[in-house]
Order: structure tokens, then sequence, then C-alpha cells
């Protein structure tokens, strides 16, 4: 077993499925597991375009987030990624568990903000090392994604649900 | 130690950074990392553009790859991704490893390739049960990327290179 491949576990998980047969995950409960998913994972992958129209994808750490609709995360204010949501602030985020071979992508819209509040309210004991400056480092700030809606995908099936 | 947060490791990481000197990754030693981490991967996160032109992220299982210049993965043919890249090839693929904070993101353009020589070379055992008429499925197709660049983050430093 230790030398099974993501492959082999994902044919041997489907095969087991078909086997146990496939009951349909209704939307209360793909809700309920999406948001188990994004409760658990510290660490969540953002989906940005750039200026020629390709897609992006950075693993950032989840900071706080309310339910499926809103995640904050923090980042530096000169990064590509800041400027590219500015430009074009439709992006995705997604979080994926290897263990259950579950993926929630979650679509919808990023702000960049800069107010004190929220830089203060999200600050986390030890940032120095990002922003030398501290909680007024204007090189510090916070993104805030809105989500339009979700897909959840988990024993071989795609749920597409409205956030 | 077992109760540190992601957050907390990456802070913890990158004082540590700043005690020992960042030392610059030269684009060489940028490309073998980039080359071993895509290597040690099984799952790649693959960025792709909807309808609407907002970005999607999925995990794909890696199949096979050329150094880092191309990457194959098998899908559904009837899949919303695969019409994503039909109707828009720009596409990313993404690889991150939580233990060393490191991730690497190339861009380029993602070709749906359904020739039965590319179907048969890359089948795996035991596909049957995503693609129950076999290697001849016509549910049953292949994704090509071909990177054009990279980017690179490791210790807190992200390096661009040409592919």
């Amino acid at each position: 077993m230790n030398s099974e491949s993501a492959i082999e576990a994902g044919i041997r998980s489907a095969k087991q499925l078909l086997v146990d047969g496939i009951t349909p995950i209704d939307r209360e409960v793909c809700i309920q597991e999406s948001l188990d998913l994004l409760e658990r994972s510290e660490i969540a992958m953002v989906g940005s375009t750039d200026e020629n129209g390709y897609p992006h994808i950075k693993a950032m750490f989840k900071i706080e987030s309310d339910k499926l609709k809103s995640i904050w995360f923090s980042t530096i204010t000169s990064s590509r990624r800041v400027s590219q949501f500015i430009r074009n602030p439709k992006a995705s985020v997604y979080f994926y568990d290897a263990g259950c071979i579950a993926g929630l992508l979650l679509v919808g819209e990023m702000e960049v903000l800069q107010d004190a509040e929220s830089k203060e309210r999200l600050w986390k004991e030890g940032w120095e090392v990002y922003y030398p400056l501290g909680v007024t480092d204007p090189d510090y700030c916070i993104l805030r994604f809105t989500a339009k809606y979700g897909d959840y995908y988990r024993g071989l099936q795609n749920i597409t649900f409205d956030i």
C-alpha cells in the first residue's frame, strides 16, 4: 500500500464506488462538505488572470473566512497578484483534499483592501517578517474574495451551486 | 510543534531565513528545483478560463512529463474543462510543496488530443472505471500542456524564467 501512486489510489477508490453504488450528493450535503473542506484547509489555491489573459495560480494562506461567501488573504501590495486583481477582479479559490479526492472551486471577485480597520483586524503576530513596517506598512494589504458560485467534486460527482 | 498552523510555520521559516541570510537562487538552481518539484508531484493544479472570463482551477493527476516543457493529463472529453480549453487554450499548471513552502507556476497552452497513438501510449490499467469503453472510448481524451515560462517561489524569492 505504501508504494501506491495517487493515480492507483484514485482507480481503487473509483472501483469501490462502482461496487458500492454512487449515492447522489444532494445540495445540503454538498454545501456542508464544501464548508468542512474550506474550514479544515489552511492553504488555498488562488486563481487570477495576467495581463495577457493567462490564468495564474498561487498557494496562499487562508487568513479568515465567512461560510462559503468570503475569504480573506494577506499579501504584498507591490506584488504581481495585486496588480492582476486591480486590473481584473475575476478570481477563483480552490481547496483540495487528496485523502478523500474532494475538491471545491469557488468562483467570484477579489478586492484589494488597504483600509486600517481590515489591516489591523487581520494582522497576525510575527508578520513583520513579511511586512517590516508592521500593520501600517503600505506594502501590506488584504485580499477579500467574494464567491458567486461553487463547484464541489467528490466520489466521481460534480455539483455546481449558487452562493 | 504538532499544533503549529501553516501560517505559524510560514512565519517561523521566514524568520529563520532572515537570520541565516537569503541566498539568491540562480537560474540553474531554480530550474533544477522546479524540475524536482514537478517530478515528485503526482497531482497538479490546472488553471483554465471559463466562458465568462473567470479563472478556474482543478486538481488533476499528472500522467507524464517532459522536463518543464510538456505535461500530459487525461480527462473526460465531454467535461467542462475540455470545452474551456477548446474555446481558450491559455492554461497554467501549478505544483506546491507545503513542507518546503515552494511553488512552481508554469504558464502556456493546453491542447486536447484525441488521436489513437496518444490515447494508447498514455492509457493506465484500471482506467475503465473512468472510461468504460476502454482506450477507444470517445469520452477519453488527453490534455497536453506546453509551457512558455515558469515562475518559481521558494525562500521568500520569486524567479521567472523562459522555458
